[in-house]
């Protein structure tokens, strides 16, 4: 089993669950391998409500904390990792499997706190969910049935978790940047490619579907993808703050 | 994966299961890693009817075998593998981790029918039942919280066996930037970090040593740090480009 400290950095994120017997099921197996903070994003509420109720897992569900925005929910984590039963999509995410992605995962939780996101029943994580995830895992099922009930996917996540014989590992030398800052970073970034025009000039604008969401969701995977510590994030902000004022600035003057 | 010819050798034998939520999770968790033969003993026989259209596990359920006992249903298998979530209770059984247990499994599974027993949701297997069987398996779970919900423990136990522990898939990933592109990107980044003032703000800059190394030599290492991948570096390059070529506009049309 992971270090009790280790453990309780995990937070388990069930996005726009429909099911109630899924969410007391992912409760329980939470329970069973010793995890114990449940987040749950928009969920169905009379689902939510009903699924206080699971075997054992009563406690963890009373405590559970539901959020309006992915992002809201793992604003204070520092890696994110989505769960996903398709190979590649179209993801420019790196996809792991479930025992290597456990490894990682024990790594990180020795130093910050870790989100595990898993979707919705019926469309599992969306293309605006995926965006806030470092990375994804994929429990390796046969090609054919890929598709997993959510509280066994959520069962056999943890069980690979919790009996990970590596589980002590040294932490990495600085403590990872926090959502909150990534997110930030994003909306810099967007700004200052908007600013340059950068936007009009290049696909990644995908402006003909008349939306800016494709182009967000680019940027803040690009963001994740850095992997920044927290001082790389701070110092990254402060260089893109400034390039960003200067410009405003040019821009006033030359109007 | 084990070899297909394995797996079909594995008996999942569910007995007097109660409900038919957890019948169907457990087909389709067999139907998820490659198991196909499910036998149910002496089972509440409307949940077994009921239970017969769980999500892409219907064909599995459908050639389920029915038995009255125990004995009947292990009849041709060469090991009886029973599951319990209790220590060592009164048994006379060895009992074996998850992880060990799979081990022995899939040797076994090689040359003969092996029969994976679990028991009903409310008492688990009985001492009759234990009578049948070779050993005991024990999923490692909290000892504050040893009960597992049927069809996870299946599920649990299926992934630990399916899963080979020598296949190593390498997460997909694009190859990282070449050096020249980080150096071009730490040029750049200085040019704009020049061109915006930060320099000028920010202790970075060293600016009593008169010298530009030490802050060429620390962005050179925050670019390194990113890990980039060579599309990436040539997008964040193009970006970088951009900003810079509309700050330099904007200055000149200032002045």
């Amino acid at each position: 089993m992971l270090p009790n400290a280790d453990s309780d950095r995990l937070r388990v994120i069930l996005v726009a669950p429909r099911n109630p017997l899924n969410i007391g099921a992912a409760a329980r197996a939470m329970s069973n391998f010793g995890f114990f903070h449940l987040r749950v994003v928009n969920p169905y509420e009379l689902a939510f409500r009903e699924a206080r109720s699971a075997v054992g897992a009563a406690p963890l569900l009373a405590q559970a904390t539901e959020f309006k925005t992915v992002a809201e929910a793992v604003v204070d984590c520092t890696l994110v990792v989505g769960t996903t039963s398709v190979g590649q999509r179209q993801l420019q995410h790196p996809v792991r499997r479930l025992d290597q992605a456990a490894r990682l995962l024990s790594k990180q939780l020795a130093g910050g706190r870790v989100a595990l996101l898993f979707g919705s029943e019926k469309r599992g994580l969306s293309n605006e969910d995926l965006s806030h995830c470092h990375w994804l895992l994929r429990i390796p099922t046969r090609e054919e049935h890929r598709s997993m009930n959510l509280g066994q996917a959520v069962a056999v996540c943890l069980y690979e978790l919790a009996r990970d014989p590596q589980a002590s590992v040294k932490p990495e030398k600085h403590a990872p940047a926090i959502a909150a800052d990534l997110e930030r970073l994003t909306a810099l970034l967007l700004d200052a490619l908007r600013a340059s025009g950068y936007l009009k000039l290049h696909p990644i604008a995908s402006q003909k579907r008349r939306s800016a969401a494709p182009t967000e969701d680019k940027i803040r995977r690009l963001v994740h993808r850095l992997r920044l510590s927290a001082p790389d994030a701070e110092l990254t902000l402060g260089i893109l703050r400034q390039i960003l004022w200067k410009s405003r600035k040019d821009n006033d003057r030359s109007q």
